[in-house]
């Protein structure tokens, strides 16, 4: 049995750092997501490069499936060992190895978090800026091509991680990209490894992009009458050129149900919510010219601010977003799922997905991060009641199939994993077979997250 | 023979449009680079993906090398034939397919030039960044992962590639990325096939992310004891987070041939010019900004200016220097090579090349994209004299060691070619078997541009 005598090996090799105990093990076979439980068949503790290369050359010898494991926050079960195996849970390897301030750049082990960097980063006048949300590893967040909140600003994890470390299938230790801004000198293996889901290496080390911490941030929300006029209002912020470093929407249910949850006032309409970054001066022109606009697309009820506590203060309807929806559906579970579409089409898509929900018994607010064209519904449903679960998987489907035809993509953000990988073949056609000839090529045994992300072998 | 099979099949196909005539065979077997001419069997200028497909399959069926032709202007050799077989040129298929303003998207055929395209953009109120000097075309542009004076602002091809189309070596058609600003759909094909240098498809139509063109502009040049003081400007003015959108190092050399062939008046010192985009007040600022950053470090005679023809003539310098060098050396011929470093490490870097340079017989002004680490050398040879070549490639050499020992890459924009395939290995590692692995698997045959950017077949 190849899995057992891996498990033997690896626990010679890792002493107490290879945990077989029940609870880890369930631990590590539940997600953030929707999907039945599947606990792997052992947690593995790494603590250096040398020993995730071990771990990866036994796993490679007995055919042992290896899948990893950062903070579990990823929404579509990315992380589940469908197919059993060693699970390798890289909270021992969470240290920032080096700042380099003037290059703007540092290095990092895979497990530590987004919020532990920036706590860390404190010091220095740099931060990191992705945010999708939960304080999700780094090393899962590049793994999912993670984006969030300031993405129309600072980008996604493709546009922020300019190295890593890799250990193959095989046990090679790759290193790609390097701490140059550009190259030109081959094939961009760092933007392969982005968002390949733990299916061609285990990323051991990653050097990632800094920023500067703005020197005036100020913030603003406004209502609108409609979606279209939210959303016109975000393609001419953005065809201007003004530099927004966030500009979320959120619909009038979220409004409805924060007013309801927490004593807000805001008037129950779609409302964006935006924040600048720059200069004392350049923060108050760009927040001045985003107000014209809004005003000329009907948007009311303005409020803006650029000292820290009111800011706090004006966004914590979207920080408290998903805890006010799920406050508001006691016994339910959330289901959340993503698109993004061409910003052209924002308003179409989230305007066919709002009335699919009316007609539904499933509650679901739509946020979204409206700079990317990006949106997400948060439908709320008994997990216990079976027709639910199936009204949510079809209206899931039917936001995506949408998503699809208006020339869009099936995930923005949140990643393939189990949810999205039935329409792969339908978003990349021949291009999903080529997945699967690179995925062949490098993991000929498909032991690294099997039966994830491309296409099932002959 | 497989190379007269499939060239006369392709006759049938494309008829007039495969040209075997001696001058056009002789017109693309050269480069811009120092390479000695290698004429094609063929030159096939197809007008459609359906052409471009039946032709790869034609040669596939044949076993006959394809390599792609753009307009020509790369610096390492890219495009030639080294193995005989078929040049594709593009030229014919060079049309603006669509732009789509509220997306600030277009979609191009692979022959369109970027000054054509912005041409195309002018009255649209967008614009496409990417800046590599030559007018080169935008498929060879994003082959060779071009970048150029613009980038600290706007990114690379890798960053303004949203999707594409190819030929696979199997004759399939794959449509990679796509219309959204973002997606975590899988594989990042788009940026496997940005780079690849022609080694993995003929790439057929490009989605470009075009940006707003700028409400005002504001220039300014200023001068520098030396190369540590102006390169710790440009880390500063980085840090700040100042808003450039072009910051250029030209070295004393530089401005000592200018004032020589323009009569111009500049110190003969290192020199950084630099450009702002953004609001009348917002580029005001920067440019005071710059200025105290720039007088920190010792930097004088400061020129500035906001209007197009002072800009136009403040820039002159930068914009003649490749061909005030060429005038300066009659006779000689450039053999031009670039590396990028890590920014802490440019002067040094700098610093270093110079000293070099000082002890050799053969000119070499250096110029750079300091923002992002680049830097060039425009070695002057006497294309005759062996032992200039010899020496021309000895600095070429040092230069790329030094690079790769700061940290940095072999090539942050001319890309690989033949010039810089034998660092491949001392750069990447095993990460150079890895791109091999990725050949092997999409061209197992070995058509496509045959004998560049990957490690040889065994």
């Amino acid at each position: 049995m190849p899995i057992p005598e891996a498990v033997s090996a690896l626990s010679s090799l890792l002493g107490q750092r290879l945990s077989l105990s029940k609870p880890d093990l369930e631990a590590h076979g539940r997600s953030e997501a929707y999907h039945p439980p599947t606990p792997p068949d052992a947690v593995a503790y790494p603590e250096t490069t040398e020993e995730v290369q071990a771990l990866m050359r036994i796993c490679a010898q007995h055919g042992c499936p290896v899948v990893g494991w950062g903070a579990g926050t990823s929404l579509e079960g990315h992380a589940l060992a469908t197919q059993g195996g060693v699970m390798v849970d890289f909270a021992r390897m969470d240290r920032l190895l080096e700042v380099r301030p003037e290059d703007m750049d540092c290095t990092v082990q895979p497990g530590l978090t987004r919020e532990g960097l920036n706590t860390e980063l404190r010091t220095t006048g740099l931060f990191f800026p992705v945010d999708p949300g939960a304080n999700a590893s780094l090393g899962g967040m590049a793994m999912t091509r993670a984006s969030g909140t300031t993405t129309v600003r600072y980008g996604t994890m493709r546009d922020n991680v300019l190295g890593l470390e890799a250990v193959l299938a095989d046990g090679r230790v790759i290193r790609t990209g390097g701490r140059a801004r550009k190259s030109a000198a081959g094939y961009d293996l760092t933007g392969l490894f982005v968002g390949s889901e733990g299916t061609l290496g285990l990323v051991t080390e990653l050097t990632l992009r800094l920023h500067g911490q703005p020197e005036a941030i100020s913030a603003a929300i406004c209502g609108f009458p409609g979606i279209g006029a939210a959303v016109d209002t975000v393609i001419e912020t953005i065809q201007m050129g003004l530099p927004v470093a966030r500009i979320e929407f959120v619909d009038a249910l979220t409004c409805a149900i924060f007013n309801r949850q927490s004593g807000g006032d805001f008037p129950e309409t779609p409302h964006l919510l935006v924040e600048f970054h720059g200069s004392e001066t350049g923060v108050a022109e760009t927040a001045e010219r985003f107000g014209a606009i809004a005003a000329d697309h009907g948007g009311s009820d303005f409020r803006w601010s650029d000292r820290p506590e009111d800011r706090t203060r004006l966004w914590t309807m979207r920080h408290n977003a998903a805890w006010s929806i799920v406050a508001a559906h006691p016994g339910r579970r959330m289901w959340v799922t993503d698109v993004c579409v061409p910003i052209s089409r924002l308003a179409e898509a989230v305007e066919a997905t709002q009335a699919d929900l009316a007609r539904s018994d499933v509650p679901g607010p739509i946020l979204g991060h409206v700079g990317d064209g990006n949106y997400h519904v948060v439908l709320m449903i008994d997990p216990e009641d079976p027709s639910e679960r199936a009204e949510a998987e079809a209206l899931a489907h039917r936001m995506v199939e949408r998503a699809l035809a208006l020339g869009g993509t099936a995930t923005g953000e949140h990643g393939v994993g189990l949810g999205k990988r039935g329409y792969m073949a339908a978003e990349h056609g021949d291009g999903w077979d080529v997945m699967g000839q690179i995925k062949q090529a490098l993991d000929p045994h498909n032991l690294l997250n099997p039966g994830k992300l491309v296409p099932d072998r002959n």
